[in-house]
Parts: structure tokens; C-alpha cells; sequence
């Protein structure tokens, strides 16, 4: 496709789609509070059907409120190659999380409208519901509904803090589809999203292929010591639950350290007891989580952690227990669909690096049903989930364009 | 006084007082809840008067309240020797606390009468008030108001949390005294009191002759990293408020081991935000607290603490502070009292060690105005503060047997 090469998005439409459609849930601080299938995202959903059909797409929606964005290809004997995200945020959300990838798959579609470039594979653009199971939990629900994870039932009868059921909130804001999720498939699935995380601005780098998701471990765990009079009991005969803690938080991140990048690991919640100033902590109860990108890795620091509780334990006279509450397999995406990207990123003349997702994405969850990868772009110190995040013009149309050619090697283009 | 060599207390008799007034303020478990200057604190402060008009022994009570029981010497040229300690305790306090060094002074007293012996000094069995402060704060008040720290007219108004003044609550139960407290001089006093720590049961030792209190540092800590997304962020790029509190607390560990036994230091509380499973700690809110018998040592603890929080935030990128909130300093108790505890142990043949008193006690605040020495026994893991506090009738009466020869020490015998 050497004479597509030059081509490029719109970036100046891209971002005034991204801040035009900020308004609907648009907060005084500049983010959106956008929650699953309220008021305000049925506006954005509206405004994205009748983009659609201004442009004379096909456009569908399944039981759990997934839409399809359809356009033709010309050979219907392929499968269409989807991009897409979500345009639910969190509560205090930015601007960018799953909007960006909606919206420049939004733009890639328009893009080939307005060069009139036809290609072989139809390409579908997805706006998955409920990725932020912030009103309805768990969240990508519309990406584990199609994948079969979970019922379709299940995740209708969920409920918000006012008693809403899923399955109400699609009827009342019109997008309780006939389709079902899943009956559909897709020759492959490109997200867009931004890193929400520090790394790609941090090495001034505009692009990041995803070539996989971490897998995670998270834990409860509590340390037993003894609490007793922080004046009269000397050093040598403490059972310090605190400092106990303490030792195995630094082990933790020597793990972690050894591990990097693709694994990390967190203490995120400790809670101190029985919290007096002059009393010597009888007990902690914290959080563990640990991720990477490789399976036995994953178990290593599991084990590890384990070897260091019983060995602090050992040394200290306390005891350290870890539950492990909840986990999930580490997800490889499709090398094909990784080359893709690469390729479509030398195209642009763009740097990248590969790079593993540590965060929950609907293309993660829908990898296990169709080849499946992710571009990030860089925002700004790494914030997310926050009306603080930011992410620059260049950087969105710089994703965009990627995803438009990683589509075009993907769908093929008549000439 | 070779011939009073043999003589010792009536350990039955002491063990049946403590078992007899523990039901003043008597809780289900087996402590006692009596408060200061409650009903309860009336009905063990008018049981002591009664046992000392029986006797036929001096009783007053000043201003704040603190009753003093003098025997009489046969030269009141010379200034009496001082036993006491406090009856009231903590909410669900134990039986011991306070309460033995009291009664083991009723105990010596009677023992006086008993054998019919006449000492050069008199002897002055005192109960300070208040000294837990658990319903009027700050506690060591009776002691604090005679050394002058604290004015009576302060202390006095003072309220519990039914808005009830500690000069209102001296009149109701009939312990508002004429005297001016501190008006009285005294030779020597002597707090016999459970050790409240594990060194004396750990080392399987009856007596601790105690020659000094540690001083005391109080701070309030915070450390200010970066909150951020705990998948996301790789090793190299967090700036962990937890990971670092958690080396913080480590060197703390580290600098008071370096000090033991005569210094220890504590972080009692921690606080850490903004506590969610998956988002790196961005700030840990916690207290500290040094104690060191030198006050020297005692300001290089907190030069060490300051240097390791300088050095671990540069390392780590991070913020952290120390706010010294309150200071105590050290105090050196009477050589010539813990001298005359010591022969007094010796006569006895009891194993002692001389050891520094890690908290406050009545006879810490009144060094100050008259010398003064203190006498531990072992207290059953070191547990105090509760209603599980224990002590053994031997090693009661070893207390009180120590204390009765200390005395005869310092008053002097007619023979």
C-alpha cells in the first residue's frame, strides 16, 4: 500500500470530537463524570449513532448495549477488523480513558470516507458498555458479556445504588439491543487508549504497542505481633507488628524491583492497630497485588513473597498471613496484530516501544474470541481516572493515525 | 540494724488488701475501673483513711486532693520518708498498677506496728491523685500540683467528659483538702510499682531497683510521595509514600536497637492514603516516639531519625517530615535512695537489677522536689493497662519486703 502512505487523520476533527463530546458530563474541572448508562452516556452514544448514520454506516446494538458502527468492505467473505473502547468514564474521569479510542476509530472511519478509500475487510467500529463499573460493578461488561465470561443475564440484573438494574438503564436510555452480544466475530480488535501510566511520556515516546496484558494477584494479608507498652518494653523483647510489616513492605518491593518492568507490586491499604502513640502495633492488616505479563514469573513472586512472610515471621516472633483473594491469567495478544501496528507505526514514521498493559482494558478481555492488540499514546504524568488527565493533540492524532494504518495492513485496501 | 535483718511484711495479709479493695470499681475480668475522684476512687480512698484511724496513724489530704498518712518517728527534727503511689486506674485497668505501691505502704506501716518499732524519721504513706488521667487529663496531676508543674487552680478546673470539674469532683466525694499541696517537705520517697514492661519476668529477677526514667520525644510524621496507578506504574517510576515509611520505620528500629537497652523508639500509628488496593500509596500520616535514660543519647536518636528521613527522601523521591510535638527530659533518681534500696534488697536476699523506667510515675514527677527512687516487680508479660494485668503474691510481697527495709534505711531505727 505504498500510496497510502502518506495518509493521515484529521487531527484538528479528532480533537473537536474529544472536546465536543467532553460536554456531555463535562464537570467544572474539565473532566467528565460520564457513568454507564446514564443520561449522559446515552447523549454520547446518540451523538455517535447519528455520526454514523450522517455518514451512511450501518450501525447495531446488542443485548448489553455494545454498538457496532459498520463500514463496508468489499469483500464479505472476511471478517471485519474492529476498533473500539468505551465512552463511560468514572465518576471524576478525564477526557481520555476509552473516549479516545471510540472517537479516533470515529475519525479513522471518516478519514477513509473523505479519501474515498474502499478496503477489503469491512471495518467496525465498537463503543463496549460499561468498561468502568463504576455505577454498575464489575466493569467491562460489555467486553466479558461477548466474550461469554459473563451471562448476559447476570450482568442485566446488576445493580446501581438506586436499585436501577443494567438491563432498566438500556431500556431507559434506548439501547437494549435484539442482537446478542457475542454472536458476532471480528477478524481482529485494535484499542486505542491512553498509557495511564508514566512510562512512554516519561521516555518521550509517542507510541506504545501493547503486546500484552499483566496478570494479577491480589491478596489480603495481616501481620500478628504483640502490642505492648512502647516505654517500658525494651527493643530486644518487642514483636513489633509494625516493623514486622515494614520488613516484608521493602521485601515486597525488592520482588517487585526484580522483576521489572513486566512485573510490579503493590501495598496499596495497611491499617495499623491498635493505633495509640505509645503502644507498640499488635497487628497490620494490609493489600498485596502483584502483576506481570508472564505466568510463571507471576507464581514466582507469589512464592517469593510467601519465602519472605515466613521468614520474617522467623526472625521477628510475628506472624504474617496472605490470602490470595483473586486472580487473573496474564493475556498474550495476537503477534499478527502486533506486527500490524509496528509496521503501521514505521509507516507514520512514529517511535515506539512494545510494551505490556498493567491496567483492565475491554481488548484484553475480548483477546480470548479474536486476534486482539492496543496502541497507547503518553498522558500527562501518568494520571488517570482523575478530571486531571490530559493527553496532547499531537499525541491523539499521532494514535489515531496509527490505528488508522494498523487497520488498513489489517483489512487490506482495493486499488 | 542487724537485729530488724529477719523482719518482713505479712504477704498474706498484703495479697488479702489487694484482693479486698479490687472490688472498689471491681469490673466481670477481673481489673478495676476507678476512675479518679469517682465513687469508686471515694470508696478505696475512705477505706485507706479508715485503716490508718484504726491505727491510730495521722491522716491529711491537700488541695488536689493527694492523702498523706504519717506514722510518727521519735525526731521530728528530721523530714519524713515518703511511701506512695495512686489508687485510681485506667477504665479497664488491673489490679496492681498504682494500687500496690499503696497498699505495699499500708502493709510496711502496719508491719511497723505490729513489731513495735519506732523509726528516727516519720513515715509517710501518700496517695497522689490522678495519676492515670484517664477521666481528667493530663495525668500525674496530685503529683504535678505538689512540685508546682501544674497550679492547683488549673489542675482544679479541669472536666471529664460530663463537663464535671476536677474541683467539683474533689467535693463531692469529700477530698477537697484545706492544705496547700507542696506545703509538706519530705526526706525521701519511694513508688514501689509492677514493672509495666517484660525485662524483670524475661530475666526471672524480683527486684528492679530503678535509678532513672527516660526522657521522652513525641512526633508527628508525614511522608508525601506520588499517588499513582498501581499497574501501570513501573518500579523505577513510583515515588511509594509506603515503601518509604516503610524503610523509615526500619532505620527508627535500627537507631533504637543501636541505644538499648536504655533507649527504645515506637511508631505507634499509621495512617495510610488514600488507601485503595490498587493505587500506590501517595502519603502516610504516623507518629513517633524516642525514650532514652541520657539525654545526650536521646537527642542523637532524634538527629539519626532526622538524618534518615533527609537521606530516604532524597533516594527515594519522596517528602518526609518530623514535627517534635512534646518533650520530656530524663530524670536521675536519688543515689542515695537507690543506694538504700539496694541494701535494702540485699538484706533481704533478693536478686536485683538496677533498670530505667521507660514511663511516667508520680515518683518521676516529684524528683524534682525530694529524693526519690523507685522499686519494680515483675508483672506477668509485661501486661499493664488492663484488666489482665497480673503480679504474684511473692513477688508482692518481695516489693513490699524491700520497701519496708528501704524505709527502715532512710528513717533510721531507734533501738
Amino acid at each position: 500500500m505504498p500510496e497510502f502512505s502518506d495518509l493521515r487523520v484529521n487531527g484538528d476533527r479528532l480533537w473537536s470530537t474529544l472536546m465536543e463530546t467532553a460536554a456531555f458530563g463535562g464537570t467544572r474541572n474539565g473532566g467528565i463524570c460520564r457513568l454507564a448508562l446514564s443520561e449522559e452516556d446515552r447523549m454520547a452514544r446518540d451523538w455517535l449513532i447519528a455520526q454514523a448514520k450522517k455518514a451512511g454506516w450501518q450501525t447495531a446494538v446488542d443485548d448489553i448495549g455494545n454498538i457496532y458502527i459498520l463500514r463496508s468492505g468489499r469483500d464479505p467473505s472476511r471478517l471485519p477488523v474492529a476498533m473500539g473502547s468505551h465512552l463511560d468514564t468514572q465518576p471524576t474521569g478525564g477526557k481520555f480513558d476509552g473516549v479516545l479510542g471510540v472517537l479516533a476509530g470515529l475519525e479513522v472511519l471518516r478519514t477513509l470516507d473523505d479519501k474515498g478509500i474502499e478496503t477489503q475487510a469491512s471495518i467496525c467500529l465498537i463503543n463496549w458498555t460499561n468498561e468502568e463499573g463504576a455505577r454498575f460493578a464489575p466493569g467491562l461488561m460489555g467486553s466479558e458479556v461477548f466474550t461469554g465470561d459473563m451471562p448476559s443475564e447476570t450482568a442485566r440484573s446488576r445493580k446501581d445504588n438506586n436499585g436501577i438494574s443494567v438491563g432498566e438503564a438500556l431500556k431507559a436510555i434506548g439501547y437494549a439491543g435484539e442482537e446478542k452480544a457475542g454472536d458476532r466475530r471480528f477478524g481482529a480488535m485494535i484499542e486505542l487508549h491512553i498509557e495511564q501510566g508514566p512510562i512512554l511520556e516519561a521516555r518521550n515516546i509517542p507510541i506504545g504497542i501493547v503486546e500484552a496484558a499483566k496478570g494479577q494477584l491480589w491478596f489480603d494479608g495481616c501481620v500478628r505481633g504483640r502490642e505492648s507498652h512502647a516505654g517500658t518494653t525494651p527493643m530486644d523483647l518487642r514483636h513489633d507488628a509494625l516493623t514486622a510489616f515494614a520488613a516484608f513492605a521493602l521485601e515486597i518491593e525488592r520482588i517487585a524491583r526484580a522483576e521489572a518492568p513486566a512485573g510490579v507490586g503493590t501495598i496499596g491499604v495497611a491499617h495499623v492497630g491498635p493505633g495509640s502513640r505509645n503502644t507498640i502495633p499488635g497487628n497490620v492488616r494490609f493489600t498485596l497485588e502483584f502483576r506481570h505479563s508472564d505466568a510463571e514469573r507471576l507464581a514466582a513472586m507469589r512464592a517469593a513473597a510467601e519465602t519472605a512472610a515466613q521468614q520474617i515471621s522467623a526472625d521477628r516472633g510475628v506472624h504474617i498471613e496472605l490470602d490470595c483473594i483473586w486472580q487473573k491469567a496474564p493475556v498474550t495478544f495476537d503477534p499478527n496484530v502486533v506486527a500490524a501496528i509496528a509496521k503501521a507505526a514505521e509507516r507514520c514514521g512514529f517511535d515506539f516501544i512494545h510494551m505490556t498493559s498493567g491496567a483492565g482494558h475491554d481488548a484484553v478481555a475480548v483477546a480470548k474470541v479474536m486476534p486482539t492488540a492496543m496502541i497507547f499514546i503518553p498522558c500527562k504524568d501518568g494520571i488517570s481516572h482523575n478530571e486531571a488527565e490530559s493527553a496532547t493533540p499531537q499525541d491523539c492524532a499521532a494514535g489515531a493515525n496509527v490505528l488508522l494504518h494498523s487497520v488498513l495492513e489489517l483489512a487490506g485496501v482495493s486499488v
